[in-house]
């Protein structure tokens, strides 16, 4: 679908699509940092997609459960209780992360 | 899913979750005028999961059909038409709660 | 402001500012429950202007200040953190009607 | 679901939704130019069925491809990159309307 | 402070400023419409500044107060009554708008 | 104020409070790393007083301009251009901050 919205030459969509790869990389924060503030804010903003983006990348650059669950923390209590079934998702998605890697 | 976030030791999450069930207890309003406000916040802030249990418990606490319509009513007016997606699926999370308790 | 607008001759905006009123009349929910889902609700969508409005009708209606404050505790764990100035202000609001009124 | 919800006799959301017909009628704007204001406010909130019901209006009121990803363009922009699981959804409508009707 | 942000050297914001003028400009959707739609979204998600910036440039392109007033319609139904402090300021500053014109 | 809301013994308002000093604590992510998230999501909340108060931590803890502006560029990009007011308003604050520590 990606491929498909890029194809449709709409030059302020590609370029927003293109900031969002920009935006993440290595700069004076590390990458690992930036995924994280990346997953925080997709998480208060209540867009799964955009969590579960962001986990992906977490979990590949080796940031911990404990740690993960930091971020979540956070995020639940600037965003309250409304934030809880994004919450419970994105659980599942980690869950689901670690059994994959386990086998 | 409650259990295993639970479980997983961050004590803001599990003090949010505690804080999640302290706030809707008697106080000097009663239970079923909190979750009312639990529900019609709910809807404002457009969390489905969030709407069907206070629904679940206005049911249980013997809220009427027409008073949960005013509810909706504040809601829908506070917060707009794009509320009116969770409110169709909100009549009928509380048509299946008295079509259960029909039979 | 409201006369202004209202003297604008847009049906849409006059029939919305009409419901604002027949919302919040008495049904089979009374007034004052009314007002708190209203309060409460603004209070989560961050509207300052609007949790001035319901916390007026509310202390005119003889809601306390533990109840009060038992609606805010709702709003700040439902909508979190970032609900705090909004909390601040309603609280400074509701003590100027305490004042103005002992004197 | 919208016939039960009207036939349930609350005033104030039958006004409401009459008053969703009304706004988008004809005026000083043309309906085309209200129709796409609809979807663009719809996609900044992520309402998906409210894009979906402007999306279909849209297209029947002849607005091309190109027109609606300038919309889309400018919703993505105002609202940030946690819209675009939305943008994805919108552009899987507006396929499946273009390849309905090129049979 | 546009330069002061812009003389950062931060890419992502720098482009994000260059979009924001990209976007609204001449395309298969005119100007006029695409300011329209820039009110109407700011409107709903509550930037003032942002509504105080599209009304100058939809004044500016000779949208009439009735249209102006069609628009604010629309943001005020989907958007709900906490847009109404935002109506309420938008109205003062076209007021504003017109009054310096007929001098 | 924050002395007067929690002398009021309203004890989910008081926790919440609570909670709010604990989660930004030494865990196992740095207190830095946990200012900076919640620097992101309280500017794409839109919360400025939130805002200034990490911006605050972050200053005091050594974060530089050039990794604030990183952060304050995700948030935009996830928040889209409604956050550009407040990151007008954050830079400012900043602006002042070093400004103060300079003499």
């Amino acid at each position: 679908m990606n491929d498909r919205i890029l194809s449709e030459n709409n030059k302020v969509i590609k370029r927003i699509f293109n900031l969002d790869t920009n935006a993440y990389m290595e700069g004076t924060l590390p990458v690992v940092t930036k995924e994280m503030i990346g997953l925080a804010t997709s998480m208060v903003l209540k867009c799964d997609d955009c969590v579960y983006y962001h986990l992906q990348k977490c979990y590949e650059l080796g940031v911990t459960r404990e740690q993960v669950f930091e971020v979540f923390s956070i995020a639940n209590l600037v965003g309250g209780t409304i934030i809880i079934p994004h919450l419970r998702k994105a659980v599942e998605f980690w869950d689901a992360l670690e059994a994959e890697n386990q086998q």
